[in-house]
């Protein structure tokens, strides 16, 4: 991302400098913190200062081949990460309204997805990154199908993502396959921005045998695992009707839990399921994404209190837009906060400092890339949110954190930077064309909706 | 409203034409209904057509004076109104986060509200009246404190409201008084855009002899009475142990069933207050602000679905921003929805088009209006948003009350129009001058804030 004359005077240039900002950091101990008047700068895609020392930028001889972000009044954040989505389905956003989620899925879903074609994933994959660039977020963990299609719009727009083919045992040894030969050869993709994973769908589509041999792949190839599990109360009773186990002694059992594991939502976690989960010897992380639970009127959310307390990050995401009508992480941030607050019964706990950690350290563990960004720090990578709190709606500002989890929205992010590389600025996206995208896509619809064949990719009987 | 050269040819000029775009109506049956490629004509501050005739703009003498706004790709829908609030305290944003409302209330709200300046309350209001119009809110209903200077705001910025001056039982006769000399004088203000309420702060804080003063005072002036009353589980409790009786027994016992009257949130309305309330012969509507109950981490919310039985109306409110961090009704219309779904186990219940119909002719009607507005259609005020859905998050558009409700923001709103008048074009205030506002109010904090005195304006102790 260096840019073409970005070397001047034997000095490697910063790629950016963001001078004026109020930068959300964090302490020693992972506590949220602001520093005010900060400069950021960014060389070579990764964060090199953040600092209050005065700067004067012409006196640099390496920084006139920078960019340079005059971010006054604004707060400097690290980009949001969806640690659980299903990007190109906002093409279906809005088919199947006010529905349980067993009729979503195979009435209406799942018969619709027997339709996709590569095209349909592009050009929603590239509609939904331009949603979540314009919401300030930087990545995303995808569970999908085409997913090499995915990976070319994650290239092409700029963003970071963790991809992973979707596979169901129904499609014997071929899905699974396919997912680990997309896993090997994307990964490192664009630059490095793109990360893989191995996606078994669920336990109750992959059987313990395919789970187990998961595992193994995952460890033998040092890979993550994204899978959905325990999603509601419901798998959990079914399941243990079923089979004795809940899904997550499923997942233990398959030697899940000793890999590097991303369980999408969990609201179906129970109190058995705690002791397994502390015994896990691998990386597990949760996502959360309470905007569909709600609307599915499942009866539980993801139990981030009881996972807190194992030292499980719980990231935040939005699932894929045909259940939870947006990917607006900022708005699962504010949820995760209400909804906590609301079923612990406890107006003290999630608080908006604890809401921005799980927005931050907690999502970038939870996609396996801890280490790399999720904090305004020397060395992690440059993924990076401008956030303007001048509206009405933002001021005054009595208590920063709680301002910008509760007030502030997605819409007031100004600007999005992924790697040091401008993708928004001041609102307008720079690597995607809407208009374009929702042009071609309204093409797409009649064959994409139409159900009238009978088929569908799969059964929801958990 | 009319413009100053708005008469040609002896006729009246519109002061308004809206083309293009779609409008959101009720049909016979007060569905929410579309019609696309519609035109609005407003004249006098009144809607005079909602049509899909195509007109021809120059051939029509009176027209060139009116004002033209072409909105081909948004949606016309009536101004949202929030049913319950507390404009000023927008200037209390963020100062009392994560704590139980009798910490809240005690420890830092009514400490700091005894500081209250007429120029605290004027900053405030100035500021809410921006986020709201900005929100695409026309219209509010308030129950403060110096309330002929929120009316003197509404004069000046351009919206509707209705108002109530609160009162204690703790301040004597005085303060009843003062709430009625306000409810009369003001009444009718603002070019008719002022309506007022009577207002006695809750059955907690008003005695019985007191609370029918109220309703007497209310049936020989024809005022709506606006007042908290069982705000949460623990109100009804309390009231129940000490007293006997629910909050909206006492109420009833006081004749406030038997007048118009708006009661703010009703979260704790229990089951044996359903028939009470179903032999109220007043006009009773409940203002719920689901925001505000989930972070006060409230056990239950609104019983939307048992008051729709009894035929009362429900409308969106978002009480103060001290409590709830917005004044946003978007917000306060979509989180309805998803909280009603999950409280009810129902995913089928509170579709969005009955979120529409909420945030439409019930919110008027809760806040006495039913008659003048929350409805495109003849004869009734120009009260009209312009939404854009044009962006990515709000594409594709597969059903358009689910895009409104749940992918739609409060900052997708472009326009927003009251009595005919523009407040806000493309996202510009044309009224209200924020920074302005802000820097006066920034300069207000310190005394504002002071808590060092020890005094309070009131005890919470339901």
């Amino acid at each position: 991302m260096t840019s073409p004359d970005a070397k001047t005077d034997g000095k490697t240039a910063a790629d950016l400098i963001i001078t004026g900002c109020t930068a959300l950091v964090h302490d020693d101990h992972e506590q949220i913190d602001f520093v005010e008047d900060a400069t950021i700068v960014v060389r070579d895609g990764l964060i090199e200062a953040v600092t209050t020392e005065p700067m004067d930028l012409a006196a640099l001889p390496d920084l006139p081949a920078a960019e340079h972000i005059d971010a006054r009044g604004q707060i400097a954040m690290p980009g949001l990460v969806n640690c659980h989505t299903h990007a190109p389905m906002v093409a279906l956003r809005g088919v199947a309204e006010d529905l349980p989620v067993e009729e979503w899925f195979n009435d209406v879903i799942w018969p619709i997805e027997s339709n996709l074609t590569e095209k349909d994933v592009e050009l929603g994959a590239r509609l939904a990154c331009a949603e979540m660039i314009r919401g300030g977020v930087t990545c995303f963990a995808d569970h999908y199908f085409s997913m090499d299609t995915v990976a070319a719009v994650v290239a092409e727009c700029g963003m970071r993502a963790n991809l992973g083919e979707a596979y169901f045992s129904s499609q014997g040894a071929e899905g699974r396959e396919r997912s680990l030969d997309f896993a090997l050869r994307q990964r490192g993709g664009a630059d490095g921005r793109i990360t893989t994973s191995l996606a078994p769908h669920a336990p109750y589509t992959v059987d313990d045998a395919d789970l187990a041999k998961a595992a193994q792949l995952a460890r033998e190839h040092g890979l993550l695992v994204h899978t959905h599990a325990a999603e509601n109360r419901d798998q959990t009773d079914t399941s243990l009707a079923r089979h004795g186990r809940t899904p997550i002694e499923i997942l233990q059992g398959a030697g899940l839990l000793d890999v590097d594991l991303l369980i999408a939502h969990g609201t179906g976690i129970v109190e058995r399921d705690l002791p397994v989960l502390a015994r896990a010897t691998g990386r597990i992380g949760v996502a959360s994404a309470p905007r569909g639970y709600l609307k599915f009127a499942w009866p539980t959310t993801t139990p981030v209190r009881a996972l807190r307390e194992l030292g499980i990050p719980v990231g935040l995401g939005t699932d894929g837009a045909a259940s939870n009508s947006s990917l607006d992480v900022w708005d699962a941030m504010a949820l995760t906060a209400l909804v906590q607050k609301s079923t612990e019964g406890d107006p003290r706990w999630l608080t908006s400092r604890q809401a921005l950690h799980h927005a931050t350290l907690q999502s970038t563990r939870a996609v396996g890339l801890g280490q790399e960004i999720g904090s305004l720090a020397p060395g992690r990578k440059a993924d990076i949110i401008l956030v303007d709190l001048t509206g009405p709606h933002t001021q005054p500002v009595h208590d920063l954190p709680a301002t910008l989890v509760h007030s502030a929205r997605s819409s007031d992010v100004r600007t999005t930077i992924v790697d040091g590389r401008v993708l928004m600025r001041d609102r307008e996206l720079l690597t995607l064309d809407v208009p374009g995208i929702v042009g071609e896509l309204e093409e797409r619809m009649p064959s994409l909706l139409d159900r009238s064949h009978g088929r569908k990719i799969q059964d929801y009987d958990t």
